[in-house]
């Protein structure tokens, strides 16, 4: 199979909603017309991370943000994870992304499974329970190129999500997220890095740019790494689009020399979905 | 409860056995010395990592480095993780951590669980099934300081050991390894770090000093690595003693601060021991 071109966009979030869905549609574009097949989005780009303005910049499906990126999927002729947004579904809210295909297509959506509730004294305090509804589905989605996993951000710090993944075939993780200053530095790098290696897998993980103003602030850091666990591509803190290419090959290859994924011991521990 | 203060001794192991006992037993004495609780020796530690040679270099048990390694323990008046030896248990052969408590009784036992059989063109290649049996248990032991759970090199690149470990109890978890100057400089630091940030317990993983001579080359690096990733200690590639602290209220400030372990979706996956 050949190489898939895929580009994450780190992109600068401000608060006009308007303004995020046309600066997302204009990255998206640029991605395209670089080569991109594969595109990505960061984790809530169409609005602010912050817990009072989630409802406010929610929609229902289809909405404004949704159909912008079924436009841009299909006239760029791409895949697109559209990061995520803020979900209305009934009186629930959820932190989801939805995929789109190069017909316009929706191919599926990730609802957040594991809320960011944390509170590290002095740093970083954040309760996302008490706004969003969580969800039970491990993500695979089916594409033009095969099969991708899909999880959002705090999503990662769970190695059994990643392999339940891994095991269900998706060869090519996508992360869109919004680690912070505090766990950013401590764990980006880490963890992402430890789930590819681990699962044998690429994985894409996309950030906002860090804001300028007040309020959250992203770590940045998108960047691609590959099955053994290298950086191939990563951006630095502010808007940039990063670039890099998926070889199944080199996943084939790794799995055969290094092979983890027959070596688990599934006769005296297994990991179950429920 | 109070710090613990540990030792991981990245001994220079020699072809010959009695003067790897010797050896052994001079550094867990220093160790001892210089205040150390907990003290740890590298996999396979009396004799070369060969396969040619593990049959030659096996015992029962007790046998000469078992009873070494009591006597230590006991008239230290330590914790001894005494690395590995190749047990010999009637026809099979096991690569076997042995670990002993301050009054010279043995509190139990690791077989290597995922043994190491790996391709790696041109770099390293290596095939323990074909010396070894594997073991089949998860191995959490309990001390005077609290509970720890052991697995031996490979057994470290399956999350899914350390997370059952970690949810039997362990706030340790000790590692006699053997990784080598191509896997090592790959994945040594990361699988160890994320592991400790995804379990949010202390890491020790122990090496053998760097051969000077033919054969397998260790990667050296042992390291003591805290709950939130960070290394604390680290040994370079020769012959070394590394000491660090296991605070046991940090564990439990990082578990109140980014509750992980509280966070894990059960109600949608868990790992299982058959």
């Amino acid at each position: 199979m050949k190489n898939l071109k895929i580009a994450l966009i780190q992109m600068d979030v401000v608060k006009d909603k308007n303004e995020n869905l046309k600066n997302a549609r204009k990255l998206i574009d640029r991605a395209s017309n670089q080569g991109a097949e594969l595109v990505v989005l960061p984790e809530i780009f169409n609005g602010p991370y912050n817990m009072k303005l989630f409802k406010d910049y929610s929609e229902g499906y289809p909405g404004p943000s949704t159909t912008m990126l079924a436009n841009a999927a299909k006239e760029n002729g791409i895949t697109l994870v559209g990061g995520s947004i803020t979900e209305r579904d009934r009186d629930k809210l959820y932190n989801t992304s939805y995929i789109f295909g190069p017909d316009g297509n929706l191919l599926g959506k990730h609802r957040k499974v594991h809320l960011f509730d944390v509170d590290i004294k002095g740093k970083i305090t954040f309760k996302e329970s008490d706004v969003f509804t969580p969800g039970d589905d491990i993500t695979v989605i089916d594409t033009v190129f095969g099969r991708i996993g899909v999880c959002i951000c705090y999503d990662i710090r769970f190695p059994e999500l990643a392999r339940l993944m891994a095991m269900r075939g998706a060869e090519v993780i996508i992360v869109p997220a919004a680690f912070n200053t505090t766990t950013g530095p401590a764990h980006w790098h880490t963890t992402t890095r430890q789930r590819a290696v681990d699962n044998q897998v690429y994985y894409g993980i996309c950030s906002p740019a860090r804001s300028k103003g007040k309020g959250y602030k992203s770590y940045g850091h998108t960047m691609i790494v590959d099955p053994w666990g290298e950086v191939i591509a990563e951006a630095d803190i502010d808007e940039e689009i990063i670039f890099g290419e998926v070889d199944f090959k080199e996943i084939h290859r790794i799995r055969q020399e290094l092979p983890l994924l027959n070596h688990l011991r599934d006769d005296i521990y297994e990991i179950i979905k429920k």
